[in-house]
């Protein structure tokens, strides 16, 4: 899988990408990660790719002309398939990331990331280009870069190969079982006067399973009873 | 204000806090963002931090033992302040980040941020150290990190003199208003056929303030009418 990432900070994403899963997924040639300056685009004179919004305000705009130079290159880079690429943009005001469209994504072959800064980007870059718009959450951020980042490290995990062990992301929160994750214990069996669940110690696999069964559905139940509801809806529908 | 991170990748925030806003803002001493190794911590003579999970299952966990004793030293470095500090997990369980969390964060002194990898932390981190736990949404990382960088970056930006122009982060979606910001344009006033509206360029402020409140009102009601409907709650509450 290739991203690319279209942004003012292309140096922002070196260490992100030079550590852990991330850095051996790429090494190994499982995912790609391209990042493109939109100020190599631009056809100003002073190198300019931000303006005054009309009609006033504070802070500045990203010009259309680099965004759309930008991606218009970055489209042209031939790649080893010819499938279309997914445009996003990071913006909170579009569809919320949840694990359902991360592993949409992570069955795309090439998604191109475009990271707003300072106001955002003047609104004919979305008219014109008509990316999906994806925001992470209800906050505000400094620019779309991070909100990439996290993208591309809710993707990554979920492509065949990526994590170690094949299950490892099967049992996370919100994947197959739609729920929150069971508590687990490492060793020592007791740490600080707190002791681990005797039923994890036992060995009785069956038990086990139940109780994390049990114990997953009981916190979703205290913490996110919404997404119980969501599911019994989704099973009716 | 003071954010403490404790990871164990803390190389892979190196790039992130080199640049653009953060970097600025760290320069002018507006904010520090220190970083801690659990395994700088661990008492394991191999420097191990993490073990199988008791009962079976994939993966490894994060042991107590370079948890507690990393979040004891960070604890232990004097400060300019005596004021008690936040400690927050980040896990995809927690409480959702939203702008609002993000302002009652921005008036902590001092944040400590606990990034789990791996299958997570031994639940004992949970119930001994009682962190806050926060998610930044309903999707799985590959750890913390990177959510760690969303509730900075979402803080920073609402301390008192780290934009440029102060009024920058009001007009933001989410911001005073509730709702998502209005449409804005820039240079040209054509691009590639695409003009800007003449509201906006015409020069009658009021005119121009009536247009972006019809607008951000509609486009909120069109994408997000759940914040509306929060608002009103919220009003009549």
């Amino acid at each position: 899988m290739r991203f690319d990432v279209c942004t003012l900070f292309p140096e922002m994403f070196e260490s992100y990408l030079g550590q852990s899963i991330l850095k051996r997924a790429i090494d190994r040639e499982l995912v790609s990660v391209h990042r493109w300056d939109f100020r190599d685009y631009t056809d100003d004179k002073h190198n300019k790719v931000d303006d005054r919004p009309f009609g006033g305000g504070p802070g500045m705009l990203i010009r259309c002309q680099p965004v759309f130079d930008c991606v218009e290159a970055v489209r042209q880079v031939d790649d080893e398939n010819d499938e279309p690429d997914e445009l996003i943009s990071l913006t909170p005001q579009g569809e919320r990331l949840d694990q359902q469209l991360a592993a949409e994504l992570a069955t795309r072959k090439r998604v191109i990331l475009l990271c707003g800064r300072y106001e955002g980007f003047d609104e004919r870059i979305r008219l014109g280009l008509k990316p999906r718009e994806v925001s992470i959450g209800d906050f505000v951020l400094n620019g779309g870069e991070v909100a990439a980042m996290v993208v591309i490290d809710s993707v990554v995990r979920l492509l065949p190969g990526v994590l170690g062990d094949e299950t490892s992301s099967k049992y996370d929160s919100f994947s197959e079982s739609g729920l929150l994750e069971y508590p687990q214990y490492t060793r020592p069996r007791e740490y600080r006067g707190m002791t681990v669940p005797e039923v994890l110690i036992g060995g009785n696999h069956e038990e086990v399973a139940r109780w994390r069964a049990e114990q997953s559905l009981q916190r979703t139940k205290e913490r996110r009873a919404d997404l119980i509801q969501q599911q019994s809806q989704d099973d009716a529908g």
